[in-house]
């Protein structure tokens, strides 16, 4: 299968790419070099503006069936291929977003084909077991030969879900019953607590409060929807916990540059988290655990120094707070780490590490202290998919074996210093670049114009994500070289030059 | 592949099992002649105890890394076939509780086999894409031949999610989103509302609630949660919100036998339902939409009556919530019907039908009104997995070329007038047999009896399930034959003699 993949991806490689071939503006130097896997393509390779008429036809199709107002364009997904999402009137687009952020190794990987074809993994695909009564003969040893030789520091257990909102979800339900078995100390929960929880009332199901932050993103489902904060349409008519929301440092940006700035700013945030706790505590809500993004990604790509985490941490310790970590859209490597939460070099960052997307499978990582006390607390039907687990063993041994890590920070400092020098070069539309590995984002000057330049952009075969109110994110696979930083500096350029 | 398995399928049937060819109490007519599919097992075959001496080995590796005190057995899935259940000692058991009625067709299906080989099928598999604004070209006719060639009457949207609690925090969200717009009328939401939501506080996080019935079980994140009240572990030291909760119907079987009684238990609980609705509209927290299971599964296999729903389904109309009918454990054919709802013969039988488990994915169905207005208001990363889709089909064309309702039907009767015959020869042992289709349940006379003869069971080669204090569940797959049932009646028998 893999051969005949190859077979078929040099044939298409050979193709000509006119469209970019032409003389242009070219922003960046000629000395970026094709080291690209070779399993993929070369270059994007326009035929429509995007979506093209097949795209329409099925948008038409699909009207009656669901809301499909946020469909892009229809995939052609057997003929994408690494870095390059191909749609269904043959536009193959260098792919910036990767499924928001959840491709790991791009399209069609060959490891991840030979999974699929092996004979001896047939079986997890097909009779998807309910995991927490009846896990597979190897399920433990695949969890350490996977997901827990990448435990971050400290963490030495890790709950499979089956996606990232039931993941956040099931920490948080964790956290609460943690807190609540620490107050109640050797003594069993009371026949009070137990009646009263099944009407939905207190102590049974008690007051208890996350703290979240201004502009978090922490999944839909209604626990987690009431710590996310990013936009209104997420949340609007939806009801919600009363629970605490402390604001999250607006720095500026490059970060060198205002540090002092920013650390007053970070102090005030921090100053509020520990007003809110107390506040929370007064009201009879108290906090049993503080939730936080490494970088807020879909609030607006914001990022905090270290020093803002430690120093949270440590809030979150003194005043008897579990410490969750959402790693959902920054895990699995793209910040240049494996987490991005390494970067504040703590050896006990957190108390909960949440994740999924590029990890294949949800789930989340917790401190021995964190395990449910009972069978049956953390449950429910499939708990996670093996299958996924298979995937995800597979995109670590390419992670390892391809040191994609290193890649990544290589890549991620030149997609940096190229989108600096854009901003240099076009002042008036763009500013706060920003990013640690490929993780990168930029502003345009308003909302228009960051949606225009997406849009001529991907016309032109870049497909980028939109974030905040007017960011740009860039959300490339680990597999995104430097070859491919410099083709879409061009494409971004080019757009630039054409701006009004 | 699916021949080489079905060599070995036959292989491994040609074993003798001496323990069940051994002489003894035999419970059941030896009219029941083998109907089964060719590519399973005939018969159980127990080697050890369960847990056998390898489970065990398992236990004791994964005790580091979760909470593995739910863990039944560890499983030999590849070895698994149809309705038998392998485990890593090989023990082979007729499962009866199919990874908590999740499996439709039994393990390894071939049908379900020749969808992993066939490489037009890899791409959705290992491409997991973001199917709210990429979906692969193929999405919208794998929908119409799938998910809604099977829609329940009155529906023509469906919305798929990644599980069963997903599928209803979405449905949730859907029924608050159209009852808040239904007052609003053609008024846009107001600044007021766009900022409150933001912070959680109405009236952009409005105080509406959902009505959910005692015993009830519909998921475990934390909106789902709130309308869940099964057993108290799921909900104790969980936050949830104050909405209503009305009681579910204790009715006296058989049924048929005690329709008067039950007539005045069930007007009883709509009359209460219709005092929340009202009282909770008072506390200003009125009530958005009714969920309901069409027999409470978790909860202890209640069942109500068709004029009950019928009568609920009014009530719901007449107060302007919105009727959510929870199929996620009945859905999907054991009923022998597709939908348990399509017992109560309505051609408008809800606003929402949630389903997962048996389906393979996760979704809902929902009447026009019910479709969010505007994108993204309904969203996740994932939106569910287009590789599960692919299995539902298959599944589902199992079941028509099959004719699997009809069997389930015939297999249901066998099943249940079995289960009438032991609980009258076991009078001081088991009462209550109760059932639709092949989905059935017995009670004993109390929890340690009714988990004695589970163990006992299990050890004599049917694995079941239980549910409420104490019901033993039956949740066999669609392909449980006249044959099958004969062999667990045989088993039950045995067990029952040996009973003390």
């Amino acid at each position: 299968m893999a051969s005949s993949l190859l077979t078929r991806q040099l044939a298409v490689s050979l193709q000509q790419n006119l469209r970019l071939a032409a003389p242009g503006s070219r922003y960046v130097s000629k000395t970026a070099t094709k080291t690209v896997s070779e399993f993929e393509y070369d270059t994007p390779s326009m035929k429509t503006a995007v979506p093209g008429p097949k795209s329409k036809v099925q948008f038409y199709f699909s009207l009656g069936l669901q809301n499909v107002g946020a469909i892009h364009f229809f995939c052609n997904y057997e003929e994408s291929r690494g870095n390059y999402l191909v749609d269904v009137d043959g536009n193959r687009m260098l792919d910036v977003y990767t499924q928001i952020s959840s491709i790991p190794i791009g399209y069609n990987h060959p490891a991840l084909m030979k999974v699929m074809t092996n004979p001896k993994n047939l079986s997890a695909f097909v009779n998807r077991p309910a995991l927490g009564i009846l896990p597979p003969e190897n399920f433990p040893d695949k969890l350490l030969e996977s997901l827990l030789t990448i435990a971050p520091s400290g963490m030495t257990r890790v709950q499979t879900m089956a996606c990232g909102s039931c993941s956040n979800e099931n920490a948080f339900k964790s956290i609460f019953i943690w807190y609540r078995n620490k107050e109640r100390g050797d003594t069993n929960p009371s026949v009070e607590e137990i009646s009263s929880c099944m009407i939905n009332q207190s102590p049974g199901c008690p007051d208890l409060s996350i703290l979240s932050f201004m502009g978090a993103f922490h999944g839909r489902t209604m626990g987690c929807l009431a710590t996310t904060h990013s936009k209104a349409i997420h949340k609007l008519d939806i009801p919600a916990f009363d629970w605490p929301i402390a604001p999250f440092p607006k720095l500026q940006y490059p970060l060198e540059e205002f540090a002092w700035e920013n650390a007053q700013e970070e102090a005030r945030c921090l100053e509020e988290v520990e007003d809110l706790i107390v506040k929370w505590r007064q009201k009879g809500k108290p906090v049993a655990g503080i939730v936080i993004e490494p970088i807020q990604a879909e609030g607006g790509d914001n990022h905090a120094s270290p020093d803002f985490f430690i120093q949270l941490r440590n809030i979150a310790r003194k005043h008897g707070c579990a410490f969750h970590v959402d790693e959902v859209q920054t895990g699995g490597g793209a910040t240049g780490k494996f987490w991005a939460h390494e970067h504040w070099g703590l050896d006990d960052p957190a108390d909960v590490v949440s994740f999924s997307k590029k990890m294949q499978t949800g789930g989340y990582y917790h401190r021995d202290e964190l395990q449910a006390d009972k069978p049956y607390r953390i449950f429910n039907t499939w708990m996670g998919d093996p299958s996924k687990n298979l995937f995800l063993s597979e995109v670590l041994n390419v992670i390892r074996r391809e040191n994609l890590l290193e890649e990544v920070t290589r890549s991620g400092k030149a997609l940096l210093q190229g989108l600096y020098t854009l901003q240099s070069q076009y002042p008036h539309i763009l500013s706060r670049a920003r990013g640690q590995g490929t993780f990168c984002a930029i502003d345009a000057c308003d909302d228009a114009t960051r949606n225009s330049i997406m849009m001529k952009a991907r016309n032109k075969g870049a497909f980028l994500g939109s974030c905040g109110e007017r960011s740009i994110r860039f959300r490339p696979s680990l597999i995104f070289k430097e070859y491919h930083v410099h083709q879409l500096l061009n494409i971004l350029n080019d757009v630039l030059t054409e701006h009004k």
